[in-house]
């Protein structure tokens, strides 16, 4: 399972291992190294990076993906990676992959997200990771459009590696093979989630619950080095992404906060 | 309930309205201010940012917190500040606050931490927040030692505001009061958990489960501007965090990636 001169790539996702998304990305990925996927045995979007601590977690092997070594997991797309690399491989995977993610995970959703959190796990245990996500929620979606950008990332990632502490956000539009421009290298843009609840009242008549739906809003519609408008202008975008959250920009003015001390 | 004239400052948590840490930081913050609680009705530690999507999600009163206003949400912390903005308060809260954790959100355990995400998704709707965290897991912790640096902290928050995109990740040391040196801004320090899982066999014999744990490992354990280093020096530990995850550090080098567009 772990030969020494193939790349050994990790492939996860956050739609569990049954979505067409992740049986398209082994394909192309399998051109690139060995193949192990450890992925949630039932959907597990939107669970950003939590992991699993108030019950244990299993995983079974699944022959979903034709002679490919996979195994599907109990817990979320975090714990997938956590368990792969300590208790299923048998090496530290040289790639971790993450998607096809049907849906955005542009902009702020990046933070939602159970795909991007694996491939955040990963970039934390210094591995060069990838995050892919179509601009499609469609369960049979076309992501052959998608596949050559795909290729041609992986292949950068594979032959240069990545910076430590940099993983990748890649978010395809979901558009006609002809219709892409290229690749775009861009920022998160700024944007929120104006969320209206729908509000129902329980079959008991005694409250009322609350399911979240909602729209994004883009907070700067006119700049043009962002991901949304990359995405809007039929580029694939791909954002580097770091696991430090601390903001330098802001940090000496905070430093008051230090005074009389 | 939301007097025009007093700042209106939501607090929530991710150890639940029952947390004696919760308690602890209205206490403080009624000092500067109305408060509203919106916090889960049960533990939501390690959640990070995610959001309930596959089922609804409701909010009773709840009288745990003397005169205050406050509500058990039964979804994440996430939901509790989306739920407070867009369906529970009259009026856009002035700040968010969450916590006091029990236990500590330093390092890269922001990006696990329920706390945090409620911050986190405060900042995303332009208000002011902060996540305090004391480094003690016992559920009836002395938080008095932490109470004047959680003052000097809202203090200058509420009287200065925040940058905009910028929230507050406050880490406090479970010190006696004399020995703390005061408070110093400082950054995420390079950490990665080795997890080990406990692994046991299920009841029925027919596979193994696997427990999360493991050890923090400081990748950088001679720097001294990082959170570690100011704790373990009896520092209160304030790190500026953002929400835009853009490497602007690593951006230009992978703008390779555009070539042959």
């Amino acid at each position: 399972m772990t030969s020494p001169n193939k790349p050994l790539i990790l492939v996860c996702n956050d739609d569990s291992v049954y979505a067409k998304g992740i049986k398209e990305l082994v394909e192309v990925a399998s051109e690139f190294g060995e193949i192990v996927v450890v992925a949630p045995d039932k959907p597990q979007s939107a669970k950003s990076h939590s992991v699993t601590l108030e019950h244990p977690i299993f995983f079974k092997p699944t022959d979903n993906f034709g002679g490919h070594t996979a195994y599907k997991c109990s817990g979320t797309p975090a714990d997938c990676v956590k368990l792969a690399i300590h208790q299923i491989l048998k090496r530290k995977p040289d790639f971790i992959i993450s998607g096809i993610n049907h849906g955005s995970n542009s902009s702020v959703n990046v933070l939602y997200s159970g795909t991007l959190a694996a491939t955040i796990e990963g970039c934390m245990h210094t591995i060069p990771s990838i995050g892919f996500s179509l601009l499609s929620f469609e369960s049979d979606a076309d992501f052959n459009p998608a596949k050559p950008f795909i290729r041609k990332i992986l292949h950068h990632v594979v032959t240069n590696s990545l910076p430590p502490g940099t993983c990748l956000n890649v978010n395809i539009p979901n558009i006609e093979a002809e219709k892409f421009k290229g690749i775009k290298v861009c920022r998160q843009t700024k944007g929120v989630w104006a969320e209206e609840f729908n509000e129902s009242k329980h079959p008991s008549g005694r409250f009322n619950y609350y399911w979240l739906t909602g729209k994004y809003i883009n907070l700067e519609p006119d700049a043009t080095d962002t991901d949304i408008w990359a995405l809007e202008n039929d580029y694939v975008a791909v954002v580097p992404i770091q696991i430090d959250l601390t903001d330098y920009k802001n940090f000496q003015k905070l430093t008051i906060l230090e005074q009389n001390n």
